[in-house]
């Protein structure tokens, strides 16, 4: 769509960007770093960066571990953008200086019951069906890894490709990366798109897709605990563990610092209120797997908004009949794995490259967008429901 | 010590008090409230009236429930204090005109399995043998009284006296009401009581009373969970609910407005940390006694200090060699319904009364108090620690 020119060239307020980010969650900055790299001048909108999703995400870059039955084409996307996560940590690291909590010790799988095992290994199966690296461990070998294991772990497996980074200084990095390429963030909300003035509009405003552009985008309710180790030391276990506790499946993923993230709920549900029931399960499985988070400190319960669409796989690529409008969003629960790769996607469309084929999947036309308002008035959006 | 003057006595600034309170917590300012109502000239210190164990406090009016073995003394007092707060509950919300939550319904006694049962059982019959009123119910009975009570639960009985009002409009109810009265609140820390000026001091300021007095109060943790109904309905039962679930003994407070009140753990502890372990026990607990509360919204999870004593037995009272300052501490889990009879017994002492014989029992020389400093160097309070 546009081409690039030099990083260096004049810039003035009163000059039309190239490109308008609407959303400065990690997708959103992403974009914008990405797209400014290339020369673009690139205006960022947002009331309260990385205050959606991302606030609440785990982190987890688990490919592997989330390759689900049925879901062949986004198990590839979570693959390739997985394996450009390690040059972008570098590369964000390297500019800003900030740690993002990028971590590599892998992902441990386990079971707590036999039925629970059972369930476990019919995925694992499937996973290395399609070649990916899961490695069953024998009960032993599980405990050589992660001896705070709880002993009546039934059995596991490793992920070892599968890792972690902190989304919560994932944002921060993004944004000093993004203002560093010459981005320029506005701290206001966006209620119409056509507020905004560019040659190319990229909505990367999560469940706020929906009211700004007509795109079937939902929000997919996760309640999320966050504990810390007492006495301020590292958690006593270094890999994410995922598993299953009495039928309930759950993730634990350990930082540096000592905390803990415990979730998660997946509920079709639009408010965010922690409830009874949803704590007491986590908590209840989250002990289970790993007794000694009974001492734990309890710091943080939270729900978040994963924006989900039809077939749970992200939307990334122009409106129907409007090329300069492009979206990307719909990443429900792999925003975080998924943010190079639609940082990168996005920045070859708005460069005019070919799209590559990994888009496909990902067009906004393979939904019915009937309802999507692309001539009419357009539907608003609250700047505090967006992000 | 003391005679009264008349309340329309001329004040001023310069002129000396009569009372100095330590500590704004319920019993601070119900003595406040008490001691200016007879004419004395009072003032209380404090940085964050309501701040401390009050602010944590369920508000249960339980003597009867409470009673148990070996506190025989105790529970005498328990019981005179409850039969004040009526009168006290009326008083107090004529004079202000704040509703201070005070509900009458009653307490209901539970117990989850056939071994919760037995334990609650016990307790009962030695209730009843003082004459107290627990009356056993049916379990058709029971669930008359309170339909969302889960089907498992075994058994139970009612203490009807046994009433609850909420702490935290209790407070700036008290604060409203010594105010009308003539007390002056001085928003400071005391760190040391020689830096107050009165003719009379008392000191009401919880944990932080060993620092000011060294007298043998110690912190004892007790973590508890606000939770509210969903929809802005109130719960889906009246009564006060306490009761023992596979061996943890909790309680469950409903507000009118909504909230419900989940507690709480017993620790021998002095930090404030909220535990995985222990919000996972109360959230079970709580869910097995009364299912709906699955789907209710956990708003508050937090940790509040009670102050102990080596019999758990307040201590109010003269400090030894000190005629003219009085200790009113360490109520530990009694505090809400010991404020009545707690302010009106230091306000008799201060106005050189006959010592009420309920006093006796909780004379501050029944410790050894070889480690209290009554001239030497005088320890110190943080402003932050104390109430």
């Amino acid at each position: 769509m546009l081409t690039g020119r030099s990083p260096s060239a004049p810039s003035s307020d009163r000059v039309r960007p190239d490109v308008a980010v609407v959303g400065a969650g990690p997708i959103g900055l992403a974009i914008a770093w990405r797209c400014a790299l290339r020369g673009l001048r690139v205006v960022v909108h947002d009331p309260a960066p990385g205050s959606g999703a991302s606030a609440v995400a785990a982190g987890m870059l688990s490919p592997v571990a989330e390759a689900y039955f049925g879901e062949r084409q986004l198990t590839e996307l979570l693959l390739a953008s997985a394996a450009r996560w390690p040059a972008f940590a570098a590369e964000l690291t390297e500019t800003t200086g900030i740690d993002i909590g990028y971590r590599t010790e892998g992902t441990l799988l386990v079971g707590l019951t036999g039925d629970d095992l059972a369930e476990a290994r019919r995925l694992w199966a499937y996973q290395q069906g399609l070649g990916l690296p899961v490695t069953p461990l024998r009960p032993s070998e599980l405990r050589d890894r992660e001896p705070a294991l709880a002993p009546r772990v039934r059995g596991g497996a490793i992920a070892p490709t599968d890792h972690q980074v902190d989304p919560r200084l994932l944002v921060p990095a993004l944004r000093a990366a993004a203002r560093r390429a010459g981005a320029v963030l506005v701290a206001q909300s966006v209620r119409r798109l056509s507020e905004v003035d560019a040659e190319v509009t990229v909505v990367a405003a999560g469940c706020g897709a929906a009211a700004l552009t007509g795109l079937p985008v939902r929000p997919v309710k996760g309640q999320i605990l966050r504990l810390r180790a007492p006495d301020g030391v590292a958690p006593g276990f270094r890999h994410v563990i995922r598993g299953y506790a009495d039928g309930e499946p759950i993730y634990l993923v350990p930082r540096v610092d000592g905390e803990v993230v415990l979730g998660a709920t997946v509920e079709e549900r639009s408010d965010t209120t922690v409830t009874v029931g949803a704590v007491q399960r986590l908590l209840r499985a989250g002990i289970d797997l790993l007794p000694e988070l009974a001492e734990y400190d309890l710091v943080e319960a939270v729900a978040g908004l994963r924006p989900g669409t039809p077939d749970n796989t992200p939307i990334v690529g122009p409106l129907p009949d409007r090329p300069n409008v492009l979206a990307a969003t719909g990443h429900h629960r792999h925003g975080i794995v998924l943010t190079p790769i639609t940082a990168d996607l996005i920045a070859d469309l708005v460069l005019g490259g070919v799209p590559d084929p990994l888009l496909t999947p990902l067009r906004a036309d393979r939904f019915d967008l009937a309802g999507v308002a692309v001539g009419g008035p357009e539907p608003t959006m609250e700047g505090d429901r967006w992000s």
